[in-house]
């Protein structure tokens, strides 16, 4: 009979040479949070690197304390006979660089001041994140990724390990990705700065841990969660139906679906840093495969490995066309390449809401992948 | 040869007796600012009433003064040999109840104080702006309309004149419109509240009129603005071009399209009160056209006019989807009606930005309406 995972540790490495980033600026020393589910075996063969989105951390799976009223952010694929089947395989996740998770982002203690980064922490791009990743499979002297998968941000870092480091995945698989991040995403993250901005308990970023910009921030997380969702999941979810709790002439009565934004606005204020929303928001926007290459194209010719990419066709923050256009240039490459337009109604989102959906297609590619 | 309109003149008319809203509060005494362009024929039957949008006002077309930059809102529409001929019609355009453009709202004064009304003004529903339009075109003794127009907010009037005078318009003309506001609208609209209600000048609506929420309202604004938008035209547009003036690694970096949306925002917020900003959110986030009815097809059933329907491809406010809805409700009744959908690439905005893809149809559609 299958196990489940145990319980897990976040475990943490610190290299104190540091890292060099896109930026130019060091980043010295760097931590990184991790955790690891399966067995690396004999060959050091069977690592898959599961990389997260924005506010994800390296606690993918399992339970990390008894008490936990939720397991890891991607329980419902790693595990014991699930996809990312721990039986066969070593799951590897580590929190990216610039999050408040355990990985040095802008919480952590500058060296220079003795006192937390705040704004004086670098602007990091996804290609950073990568990078502290390699980094850390180095350190655990593993040579090779059978995969790396991720969705959202997580695929832009898949795809940045195909770039970067082409001999290192033997698969990419990219879910609800892009190749550059689109003005519409861009322009929503700009209203999700503003608001964090116009908090006055921000102050430049300098806000004491126990008194952060919370209306901010709660905010700014109301518009990622709209971009993440989509018309149809809005309609299914909530409809036009108003709160019970209010007077349809009420000047401040709510909808419900404003009631759920407030309500995942306020209690995310709990559990995620804003300076390191910021920081990972600029790093999204950032994201263009083809930085630091004269084209997208020159960019994709680097990957080696074969790569699996998901769209779901109501994500409207990540567009399917967006996606295709990387799987549609790497297949004119003579790369070996499949995309999947996954039917979902749950936008971005879909990814998590539905995996379902795309399973099937990921555990044939991964067989095959495993032989 | 056609001149163009002259220099036109807000009239205002005020209304001792008030008007009962849905709410069932009274607004006593209710002012209405117009402005009309063109001559009354002697059948009085050659009026066009056009209905603006959010944050629009009675200023259609024409020029105010000879300072102006711009012309009225629609100009490109209204004026001799243009669509909306003022050499055959007679058109007439008011600033809606709860705006801040010569119409009693919030700004006004509540004769119970004698202070502005502010939080104290009643929340009105799209349904009232018309009832409010009703009183002006009796009082200037017009007994029929020839066509009702608007685009947006302007389109829910256009079919709203439809189910409560459905003897009085002889077409209706909805643009960019739908039979009930979608909860993704009405979740952007939510954010945009936040923006104003998180910012301490906004004082739950006391501000002094020389000291307004300006970061909130701009951060509204730009919410807003987002959603007239869509992914193609911020592509056309912005692209992800990098301001001139900034580093890419700049914390406070930016990219065109926040610059642009900074820019409108805080030129907004000059010209639009915030509280009447957040009357009219509400009044578009109650549009229903079934209120008061048992269901939309009840609604639609009392309309006896012809109506004229556009919608746009790229609209993500008011999905073309549902504009076709009503449509279809409409026909299944044994209405007249028409339905054209507009491939455009502007977003919801695409009403003001490609007129001339719709103009034919107009054209053709008000001849063969004046005979």
């Amino acid at each position: 009979m299958d196990k489940p995972i145990n319980l897990t540790t976040t475990e943490f490495v610190t290299f104190s040479q540091g890292l060099r980033l896109d930026s130019g600026r060091f980043l010295t020393p760097l931590t990184i949070a991790y955790e690891c589910y399966g067995h690396l075996n004999a060959e050091k063969s069977n690592t898959i690197l599961v990389t997260h989105a924005w506010t994800g951390d390296a606690h993918a799976a399992g339970w990390s304390s008894p008490e936990d009223r939720k397991p890891g952010w991607w329980d419902d694929m790693i595990g014991p006979g699930k996809p990312l089947d721990t039986n066969r395989f070593f799951i590897l996740c580590s929190n990216v660089i610039g999050s408040c998770k355990g990985s040095t982002g802008p919480t952590s203690i500058n060296p220079q001041t003795n006192r937390p980064y705040n704004l004086s922490f670098p602007v990091v791009m996804v290609q950073d994140m990568v990078r502290a990743q390699k980094l850390l499979i180095d350190h655990l002297e593993i040579p090779s990724l059978l995969a790396v998968i991720g969705g959202s941000m997580g695929a832009m870092q898949a795809l940045e390990w195909g770039i970067l480091y082409p001999d290192v995945p033997r698969s990419i698989i990219p879910i609800a990705g892009t190749g550059r991040t689109p003005p519409m995403a861009i322009a929503l993250n700009g209203l999700a700065r503003q608001a964090i901005f116009n908090d006055p308990l921000w102050k430049k970023g300098s806000y004491k841990p126990d008194n952060p910009p919370v209306e901010g921030l709660a905010l700014a997380r109301a518009v990622g969660h709209i971009s993440f969702l989509s018309s149809s999941s809005m309609e299914i979810k909530f409809g036009r139906r108003y709160s019970a709790k209010d007077g349809i002439f009420d000047f401040f009565g709510k909808f419900e679906v404003e009631r759920y934004l407030d309500y995942n606005g306020s209690t995310f204020v709990k559990h995620f840093d804003t300076n390191s929303f910021l920081y990972l928001a600029k790093a999204l926007d950032l994201f263009d495969a083809a930085w630091n290459f004269d084209s997208l194209e020159e960019a994709l010719a680097r990957v080696k490995c074969p790569s699996l990419w998901f769209a779901f066709s109501s994500d409207w923050l990540y567009p399917p066309e967006q996606t295709l256009e990387v799987a549609d240039l790497l297949q004119n490459l003579g790369k070996p390449v499949e995309y999947h337009l996954i039917e979902s109604q749950y936008g971005h989102d879909s990814f998590l809401v539905e995996p379902e959906k795309f399973i099937p297609i990921l555990r044939r590619f991964l067989d095959h992948l495993a032989g």
